[in-house]
């Protein structure tokens, strides 16, 4: 079975071909060390490598020594200038070259002083103090004014784009709404109008009474493969309580998305080292439509399939592994206790 | 200056972050031989362990030997299943959850009977005759009944989603509009009514009038980093004159174009090895708008970043190579007549 699925949330369409599993390989990406960073500027005692810090998490067993368990800095080379700067502007001036200057913040979530390279290394306290910068680092950037967006992301690995090893996320806020979030805006905004529902509320139920996507649940979060997944093994980790906002809820509640996102982590590394992945937490944007439409979700995926010329071509991603099929094996792996 | 662009053309926004190239790397990719395909099924003499093929263009040299310089085939393991299979249906049945069948075809053109890897390993004849079949291959999905759309494109490297070495391009023709051609189609649509202009042709009217952006140009065909690059060296292949429809073009354009991109991969390859890349031929889908309004297009893009958590989360591409540097670049590697 072949076949096209659109996610009603993000707008993506995935041609889910399990067919595509069984090609051969002749080729494959490895992993190597680049040129090394000695030292490494996220390590403790190397502070001075890093701008002035946004936000020091003083060390619980020793909180006024002065040293920290989680540091956030300004990235030293930002996506995201923090002002406006000079543009080169439509070059040459036409309305045929649209361009918009661009401001905001890029900040690093250091998420130990010592040189761990995974959020599994660390226990689980710990992990919930790195969800709780995350919180205070968006609480900051949605309150600024001009900004109209603000995410949360992790890559780790080549594959997803890291370029340093040292566990750390990433802080991005900008001054324009991007396209993806624009689309889940619209579409929430659309099915709560038409519905009275949330959009997000209404499919985690469906997926939560259907069960064949479901990964795990705790207390208060339920993860599943979403039904039209772009990637092998994607994972949606959704609140079941509606909550517009990650930087609003609850501290408990990051601590134990923490915790949970740690094993999920625990599992992907069992089945590759290195483990290339990416964790990404959509959150309602300041002036980003209703309260009561927008739910906020934290979205997983280990980089196991390239992006070659159909996808850039069509703007559609073929998927070899059916989510049905990729949340058994997570379940299976889950059952066997390895986090 | 970090600027966004907007592409009017396909309407993707990219982010031009040049501070970004500086930022070190700790961890790079390497290609490595994956489980080796013997024998490749690609090679003169090994034609069973391919389907049966489509199109067999016969060695020049010996037309009647049974011997052949190009061949087509469908792929073995195809992501576009040519019928409509059974369906698992949306799971569990719910409007929530949209599934299409999707039916159409995926090809293989195996460039040349012996094991060579890359496009530069051919003489421009050679080329010629592969880009040749191309255009018969789009002129038959192109008139098949219910394709909606036809793509011709390339992958090269482990980065750019090649699993086998052996000098090859696809071929798919799908039952639905994808996403992105939809897009272009709006726009260029728009752009037509609006105007009474192509906006491919303008565009490009533009940038040869600018020249900052332009790579190359030979008597038909126009080369240029377009001015909102998702990706570093991205370059547009534009016929100077409006057409638009690659496959219904005369074939010295056939041949002229396989020249060109020929020489553009050897420059790519002068600064990469092993080179990853892929190409795309954009033509007017089947019942895909006006002539008037769509301009067909090849574009050309090696695989140095990586989409990561950033580009996923918003649907912007952050590009750290604004094009003006990537065109003169190439223009300087051009100029040392190495192809």
């Amino acid at each position: 079975m072949t076949e096209m699925r659109r996610d009603l949330l993000t707008g993506s369409v995935a041609i889910v071909a399990p067919v595509r599993e069984a090609r051969p390989e002749e080729l494959v990406e490895a992993q190597l060390p680049g040129h090394r960073m000695l030292p490494c500027p996220f390590c403790a005692g190397n502070e001075r490598h890093t701008p002035s810090p946004t936000l020091v998490v003083p060390h619980p067993s020793s909180p006024h020594s002065g040293s920290w368990c989680v540091r956030v800095v300004p990235n030293k080379y930002p996506a995201i200038p923090s002002a406006d700067g000079p543009l080169s502007g439509s070059i040459p001036p036409s309305p045929l070259f649209e361009c918009a200057p661009i401001a905001g913040g890029h900040e690093v979530i250091i998420e130990s002083p010592i040189h761990v390279s995974s959020l599994s290394q660390l226990d689980s306290d710990q992990a919930g103090r790195v969800f709780g910068a995350f919180a205070q680092r968006l609480g900051h950037w949605q309150s600024t004014r001009e900004v109209r967006y603000a995410v949360v992301f992790k890559n780790v690995g080549a594959s997803a784009g890291a370029s340093l090893q040292h566990a750390h996320s990433q802080l991005i806020a900008t001054s324009f709404l991007p396209p993806l979030m624009r689309n889940i805006l619209d579409n929430t905004q659309r099915h709560q109008r038409e519905s009275r529902r949330c959009l997000l509320c209404e499919l985690t139920d469906a997926e939560s009474a259907f069960q064949r996507r479901v990964v795990t649940e705790t207390d208060n979060f339920i993860v599943y493969c979403p039904y039209a997944s772009s990637l092998p093994y994607q994972m949606r980790v959704v609140p079941k309580v509606h909550a517009d906002r990650y930087e609003a809820s609850p501290a408990e509640h990051h601590a134990e998305l923490a915790a949970l996102v740690r094993g999920l982590v625990v599992v992907l590394e069992s089945t590759h080292q290195p483990a290339s992945y990416n964790f990404i937490i959509h959150t309602r944007p300041p002036r980003g439509g209703e309260p009561d439409a927008f739910h906020w979700w934290l979205e997983l995926f280990p980089r196991l399939t390239k992006l070659a010329g159909f996808e850039w071509a069509s703007g559609c991603v073929i998927n070899p592994l059916a989510p049905e099929a990729a949340a058994a094996h997570l379940r299976g792996l889950l059952s066997q206790g390895i986090c």
